[in-house]
């Protein structure tokens, strides 16, 4: 069904991008303007002029379009069937043209599929699915200011001695937890001192939560538990120019030429969905479990990169092109990053001590390509790094930093906090509690090991055998046993350390001149999961996390973990739900699928800003080349690097 | 007891390292030479003149130093007191010079301790566990010359139709598989053919297995199980110069003139064993379970880091300096390299949506000090870095690269190898079996926060909570419970992420003005489990692994996870039995020990030389500071990049 790349997507590399790998080194240092394109490719994105012909021809089909009454949540290229692309060669015609589109109208969700050439909305699907479209900004810009039109809140918050100037409210996504609140869109609103900061997120009016109707911009609900003390602002700057320090820097600029093969590898990766779940049960924060993809997008969040310090002075940017909810296109630049990286390690080394006189020591730098996109879902920063090394490895690393969620409360000091408040989390400032929570990303890995067809899973065990008595001097040893996952359910795994296996994607039917299988291996990081009960409303939304890895039957319309339209949806079109379908996936064309997840327990040192942390996995070749690919990769000489 | 730095640690890193990364930028680009050098620092390696000088001393005590039936196997420096060493400050006398030699006389193990000043050794323990020091290159030299002496051995190689020039024998540590090889050091002997080739570790001669006496220099068993053919050299080269390749490159230069607080976080931080056991129970395989610090020691077999590939062109070296045989200096230059890295990464980051008008986009660039160190034991090669951060992070991260130790097979083709070749690993060449095995690498990270005392460790658990209908809409959240570790049992610890703990190191007498205690806390990358059961011969010696944390009482002697002599040693000295002695270790001085790993499945990619694996993990401070201690760095301007 949907691909709404710019959308709610933090990157989808296609594996062209490695072809690019070739050609960087020598390309001038332009910005690519997809505003100012004509579409060359048959996953081009929407251009502008493209855009605004969408726009045109909803406005025939449906007059809301025209008058505003119906609104754009999200607009991208439907992408066309995936064997048309793979079979699509520079210089044929591209296939039709066709944007699908996430609207609102009196209430309904709609997603639309619109043909370019003809001019005609093909399909109009009205709520096919419990749930809504990703918010729009003017969803959240009048949300926030609701609670403003309200006597009793405004009572609230002068008996907190709070001028309504000092005041911003932003609005957490308020997930799905049972009817009551279902059959219209509704927020919470969660407001903030942002007197003498502009670091607000540090200064939270706590006991004070409202539920609004997004639709029609009215209070459902306000609770109010009396005040708590607002956090001071002091020593939350985090601007430049407002603190004084120096830095000394030479900076790194790496070019290198070489390239892999063209055969294919994956045909599409994105973070598929966000998941973060809050660690309070209590008022105004149970709600607190957020979808960032599905709720709020990682595309319209994400503003443009800071050259020379989001991306090195060697980057390359490239723009994105959004949908107003007019349906006006909407530049915004900087919002990926391209470079190659040289980080001082090798790619290979080998010193060699036992053949006397030879003085053998070789070793080979490490030139890696990075494509980069960096989201701001309002407090929390997320980077998404894709990097593509020479020998064939894909690495896909997730970075946090920003602002903590935190809480109020009235105590300055871990001694005189009480039991409940120590609940949430560490007390980190004065008055300031870090609430703990977990973070999981889900990755949408389509692999296709040379085809789009006749692609395996496959596990590949260490088993470990006890030896009888007299066979061995050993007691025992692990022995390799590979299973091929026939159905979906065979594939939807829980890692252990204490039951290891390596996960293969491979094509059978593309076999090494020694008669291995083509493939590649994905290759966990550092991971933590989620304990949440399954019964537990977010849980059940978030079930995508309920195993690390699973893999299903190539379709179309399964590329959002949460579900297309996720905002209040109920958990009824997630990858659980598709996964239980148990189809065969045995030599078929097949989607990897891998969640990631770091559990944060706050300290001292996030605050007021987060040092970054990151997290990441691999795709690793195994079999997929006839030996090692770089092999041949030269050394640095001094008289190959620029002299400065 | 023993701290043989340069001879088995992968690299020694005091916390005085983070205050060079304060001065670094505007020093000159000068090697550091110990070798010129007297020592300026308790801490400092022996020098050349103090290695002389423990010679002269040794042939005192002893006429077989003086003749050469002693055999200096390791001399270091021996540690003062720790308590001597952080009191002593810049001006001060040094503590009396120490060396300890580890040594072989008549059959027997000597530790002695040699007072430099005073000319006398302290003390001659003979055989105060079961074990041998670690090899001479002597040792490896003359067994490996043995085979050819034997009528047998030139038989079989005879038969095989390989010309004893062809020839090359390693000697592969004999582990310890019970009585019948007590008594007498021993080791195996494996040959290739380095016909056509430097890389012969591809070139196995199969089916032939050679124990030898190190000390008579006689074969004590011999086993030949008929010819297999050996692999033949085909595009294993691997030197640059036999290839043809070419690439163009631009590279990174960075500086910066940022410092840390001058507080102890950790006295002493290094690799303590490395445990390599191979999966196949055969005949001439069983006993690869490899200590390469204890049996080969990693220092020794560090070669000089090659400059521009190795380390960037802005690092700075350090030589070593070894003992002889003999006691006679040795300089190794190179040995460690230091750089400031500059990735591309972010320290921090925070782009602003929801406070119109401000237009705030803050990011700052992330530059690290990296110390590597990188060890070729034989076939393998281990690049250990310590990697500094401006925000006080510690990242540990060990590279494997080099040749794998493959067996040799009749088959050429998967679809033909029998099953119980298939067995010990797969296919990656013609005639060539990667077997399968495991490196674990345990640190021994000697933790002190702020003092040598008063640390605790505490276990940070994510504890799951079910509420009580109607308590809240949410079913189940985390909530995070403190336990402190009374006594080292409960700290040993097996990581799992579906039990999930963090693991602070705290001093609860240095409170932050919240009350918190200052700390640092272990964060684990990916890791991997021993598998092998607790009573087989390697796991019983590498206990160390059982668990991957570990905090033990500080003891002066216990720094070698797996034993001081660790050659042919029965396990009867490791951190399993320092640990069950179940010492109190609450506000005390106390050591973290973290085991990383990970299993290897050789595939075709890794031959003819690996491609660069990687694991790591991090020291991270938790409370340690009162907030963010990297807020105020500057962001990276155009004006203060060095134009090239």
């Amino acid at each position: 069904m949907a691909d709404l790349l710019f959308h709610r997507i933090a990157l989808t590399l296609l594996l062209s991008l490695l072809f690019l790998f070739a050609t960087f080194g020598s390309s001038s240092r332009t910005r690519f303007k997809y505003s100012l394109e004509k579409p060359h490719h048959p996953l081009d994105p929407l251009t502008s002029h493209e855009i605004k012909r969408v726009r045109t021809i909803l406005s025939g089909h449906d007059s809301g379009f025209g008058s505003g009454s119906a609104i754009i949540h999200a607009m991208a290229l439907d992408e066309p069937e995936k064997q048309r692309v793979v079979r699509w060669k520079k210089g044929d015609r591209l296939p039709p043209r066709r944007a699908e589109v996430l609207a609102m109208s009196n209430g309904e969700s709609h997603v639309l599929t619109v043909d370019l050439k003809s001019g005609r909305v093909v399909s109009d699907l009205v709520n096919p699915t419990f749930g809504y479209p990703i918010l729009t900004m003017n969803d959240i810009v009048a949300a926030s200011q609701v609670p403003f039109k309200s006597v009793e809140f405004n009572r609230s918050i002068e008996a907190r001695g709070i001028p309504s100037s000092d005041l911003i409210c932003i609005t957490p996504a308020a997930g799905w937890f049972g009817p009551d609140e279902e059959g219209r869109r509704v927020i919470k609103i969660q407001c903030f001192s942002k007197k003498d900061t502009v670091n607000f997120y540090m200064r939270p009016i706590e006991g004070l939560y409202l539920t609004v109707d997004m639709d029609k911009l009215e209070i459902i609900k306000i609770v109010d538990n009396g005040p708590v003390p607002v956090p001071k602002s002091t020593g939350t700057e985090y601007r430049h120019g407002f603190l004084n320090e120096t830095v000394h820097i030479d900076r790194a600029s790496v070019r290198d030429s070489k390239t892999g093969e063209a055969r294919s590898v994956m045909y599409k990766g994105f973070a598929s969905e966000l998941f973060v779940p809050y660690m309070d049960p209590g008022e105004g924060w149970y709600s607190k479990a957020f979808m960032d993809a599905g709720e709020f997008g990682l595309g319209p969040t994400s503003m443009p990169l800071v050259p020379l310090n989001d991306c090195p002075r060697n980057a390359y940017y490239i723009d994105g092109i959004f949908a107003s909810p007019k349906g006006d296109p909407i530049l915004q630049p900087n919002m990926i990053c391209l470079f190659e990286r040289y980080a001082g390690d090798t790619s290979w080394r080998h010193s060699e001590i036992l053949l006397p006189g030879t003085n053998i020591r070789e070793s080979r730098a490490k030139v890696t390509l990075v494509a980069r996109m960096a989201c701001s879902v309002g407090n929390y920063d997320y980077t998404f790094d894709w990097e593509f090394q020479m020998d064939g490895l894909i690495r896909v690393t997730v970075a946090a930093s920003g602002m903590l969620m935190v809480k109020g409360t009235p105590y300055t000091n871990v001694q005189d906090l009480g039991e409940k408040e120590a609940d949430s989390g560490p007390l980190i400032s004065e008055n300031v509690i870090g609430v703990v929570h977990d973070h999981f990303i889900t990755f949408h890995l389509d692999i296709d090991i040379d085809e789009p067809a006749n692609n395996s899973f496959v596990k590949v065990h260490l088993e470990k055998q006890r030896l009888p008595p007299g066979e061995s001097r050993r007691k025992s040893y692990l022995k390799v046993k590979k299973y091929v996952a026939k159905t979906e359910k065979d594939a939807q795994i829980k890692l252990s350390m204490y039951d290891p296996y390596e996960f293969h994607l491979v094509n059978p039917t593309r076999r090494s001149r020694l008669g291995n299988p083509a493939g590649y291996k994905l290759v966990p990081g550092a991971n933590a999961a989620s304990l949440l009960d399954h019964d537990d409303p977010p849980q059940i939304r978030g079930a995508f996390t309920n195993n690390q890895i699973w893999v299903t039957r190539y379709n179309r319309s399964e590329q959002w973990a949460g579900g297309l339209l996720m905002y209040q949806s109920r958990g009824e079109d997630t990858l659980q739900v598709w996964s239980d379908r148990d189809r065969s996936i045995e030599n078929e064309d097949i989607v990897l699928w891998y969640t990631l997840g770091f559990h944060h327990v706050p300290c001292q040192e996030d605050f007021p800003i987060m040092p970054t942390i990151a997290a990441s996995f691999e795709l690793k070749p195994v079999n997929f080349f006839e030996s090692n690919p770089i092999l041949g990769i030269t050394p640095f000489f001094e008289k190959d690097l620029q002299v400065c």
